[in-house]
């Protein structure tokens, strides 16, 4: 790859380009041969690993444990939720046969007419429905409560307009199914899930986010609540990044999974049903990285430090690989992950340029006189700056510098969203600051149909009500009437 | 679950009666709604991901990465390599629509006739046709290869006979796929990762196995060699465990991937696969499992000890609770899991039995007089013994017995593995040793019409032609020709 091949449009020309340019030079994903499913490379497959332990880690913490159902979907399971078919239908994937055979004019393979499925299986677009009919299985008496499963799978929703990451046909994911005994226990663990989401986007992936709850019209397909994070991205739209749905008795009712309280009493089982997806692969993209490329918080780094040697013999090289041996031995024994670069078919400003790309961290460089000085030159990737510093010690450097390069990276973000995030009190005003991007606090009636409007008119949609903050009462920015608290608008993902 | 709930079938009455009640009874899985789909519980999906992960660990150690590719294979990519779609076209999943819409008379939902796709699209049987695909744009010299790649994944085979884990219409798996500049470098990675696959069954399924070559009839569909484990079942019929094919230039061919070498010269490029499955799962049940229900080798146990307390009242409790504590603290710190069942609705009795049945490898007992004398008992689930010992240091007996139990699970199913083999000079004598099971050695023409004819005969094949071991020529036992050297035969799962 040639240095020019990792040039990026830049943010502000085309900020849209500039992350597909990313993605891909990155190499991080691309598009398939199959329309809407994208083949996630090993770079960026590593980072979405990272995510996947630590959240996994997180679940189990919270006493949750893993599982697995089928990819397909029964036709009529999917009807059974008036809302969740309605939600659904309109983009999946339908299996309807089950074999092909060798055409009659030996142009290949044709599906086999006979092969044909009694009834229609759907590609999971979430499974809500598969797994509430097998808990009715599971479930008799309160002592069978609560379950608390997680999956992690792919599903497949129809989406006609994808992009990398954001949205694409099919997707990975994992997707949290509990079932409860009592409404508040269900309550309780759907805002449980979404503080987990909230501490993994914040602590993990550096990226701040507002905890809210979803209006009526943008909740999940059979949801009674949604809970929300909504993140904010460099070019000032909001990206959902994680949901957790209280789902009342809905899908309980829907596959009649009742159980036996300690009173004899029966009753339905209360739910919830919680999911982050490789969606938060371009959340993490965009909250960060530069005109240069990829920025990583070092939590989820592939590799946090890069080691380039810098020579002009291979006598030389020879004495710089004996040294960072000892380095990179010091630095995995502080649980650092580091990659030692000595490939010899590349120079050392194609390699510096590549890391940069890639965002790795921390790259340190050995040259000779480094080798003299017993010296290494340290650069950052967060501030793209750099200092040269003893070997001495450089392991213990190197980890309060990691420590210290994640907060930085939550703080630039953070203090970010600071300068986006603005109260707004009338609906001209709103018109105007809507076009500047970012969250927009504001009074709004409480109706579907003042927010059909904003959206219809403006492009923006209500991101949440949110949890945390002020809950001033006010008055409605369009139509005047009482508003209970601001809540968050934004243009999205 | 009453005690007469988690008895089994003997394996002497109905062995496979006794695999269905004991995956079911233990928890491991159970047939869901979609025919031929499992639905994987937790207990069953914690040995699982013990497995993906002590792989998973097995592959990086040998320079592989992850990636993940589409779930979905256009029908015209499955064409591209004969042998390929005769082998996978007749039992596939096909997408030939990607919307429902509501039925005109109210019923539910239909499929949207009018959303037909234009190529029908395969839910993956596996992935060298998408993969290959992809790699045609990966690969445009030498200095691209090798690509060493492995993806976990669900894939879908539509199986008319299904059994829980061992054939099921959808599975879990990993498949590598791995892209090479020479046919040595191919053939030498798909003879590595069929050593990895036996050392980890050897070492952590404690389970033997035999590597060898499939002959040409039982090759997979595209390969020019595919490489096996075979493992023994204690119903003396063979598993195959996970293969590792050699695939020349049949994928390269087909899409089209050339690389230019080091001399300026285009080739095609030389290809591997691999895989192993939820299939292990029935695997690991079969080799190790009694009556009385599952045996895990502890390296594989979702937790490897249990303590169970044995009290009067809850004041004994208590003090039992108190001196619990530290034992776990202990245990934990020497890297065992440990569970401490002190739920009050369930009898040690109950708990003893239910723990049996999940093959959890140690359970430690405390009852009043252990308080009193600072013991404790310790009951090991592969000989069902039992002593009481000191509190004293229990974490470092805990620690050797479970190495010994992972060994004396290895040498016992050793053992009955070797009582099973044997060598079999005559076809006479074959017919009448193949119907009492196991692995039988004999010399074969090396003709696929002798092959069929002793399956036809006996439903008895070629396993695999052995890479270890004797290697003397003979004569084909059924034919009477030339035979290079003795091939392992059985009945399969």
């Amino acid at each position: 790859m040639a240095k020019e091949l990792k040039e990026l449009t830049p943010r502000s020309k085309d900020y849209s380009q500039w992350y597909l340019d990313l993605v891909i030079k990155a190499e991080l994903a691309e598009n398939s041969a199959v329309r809407g499913c994208m083949v996630i490379k090993p770079y960026g497959y590593a980072i979405w690993e990272k995510m996947q332990r630590q959240l996994d880690d997180m679940f189990k913490e919270t006493g949750h444990v893993n599982a697995y159902f089928p990819l397909f979907i029964p036709k009529s399971f999917l009807s059974r939720e008036a809302d969740h078919v309605e939600g659904f239908a309109k983009e999946c994937a339908v299996v309807t046969h089950y074999r092909l055979k060798n055409a009659p004019d030996g142009s290949g393979v044709v599906v086999d007419p006979e092969a044909k499925l009694e009834e229609e299986l759907i590609v999971r677009p979430t499974s809500e429905t598969i797994i509430w009919s097998t808990y009715k299985n599971w479930i008799q008496s309160y002592r069978d409560l609560p379950i608390l499963i997680n999956q992690w799978a792919n599903v497949v929703r129809w989406e006609m307009r994808t992009r990398l990451f954001l949205r694409t046909a099919e997707f990975l994911w994992q997707e949290g199914h509990t079932a409860h005994a009592t409404k508040q226990e269900a309550i309780e663990e759907a805002k449980q899930m979404i503080n987990v989401y909230a501490e993994f986007a914040e602590k993990y992936m550096a990226m701040p986010v507002v905890k809210g709850l979803k209006s009526e019209s943008e909740r999940f397909a059979g949801a009674i609540d949604t809970y929300t994070i909504e993140a904010l991205m460099q070019d000032g739209k909001a990206l959902q990044s994680g949901t957790s749905h209280f789902l009342g008795q809905n899908f309980a009712k829907a596959f009649d999974v009742q159980f036996t309280d300690q009173n004899g009493k029966r009753d339905y089982v209360w739910a919830t049903s919680w999911g982050v997806s490789t969606r938060l692969m371009g959340a993490l993209i965009m909250s960060h990285s530069d005109d240069n490329g990829l920025v990583l918080p070092p939590k989820l780094a592939p590799y946090q430090v890069v080691i380039v040697p810098i020579y002009k013999n291979s006598e030389q090289l020879q004495q710089i690989d004996e040294k960072v041996a000892g380095i990179v031995q010091r630095l995995k024994a502080f649980g650092i992950s580091v990659k030692y670069d000595n490939s010899d078919n590349k120079k050392p400003g194609w390699k510096f340029s590549e890391y940069e790309l890639k965002g790795v961290p921390v790259r340190l460089a050995m040259g000779g006189r480094d080798l003299e000085n017993n010296t290494i030159e340290v650069a950052r990737r967060d501030t793209l700056t750099k200092e040269t510093l003893s070997c001495d010690n450089i392991e213990t450097h190197i980890k309060s510098l990691l420590d210290e390069m994640q907060e930085n990276i939550y703080k630039k973000a953070a203090d970010f969203r600071a300068s986006q995030i603005r109260k707004v009190n009338s609906y001209e005003e709103f018109k105007v600051e809507i076009e500047k991007g970012g969250f927009l606090l504001c009074h709004w009636d409480g109706t579907p149909e003042t927010e059909e409007r904003v959206k219809e008119e403006t492009k923006a949609t209500i991101r949440c009500i949110p949890l945390d903050g002020d809950k001033t009462p006010g008055k409605c920015m369009v139509t005047g009437k009482p508003s209970a608290q601001r809540v968050l608008f934004a243009r999205a993902y």
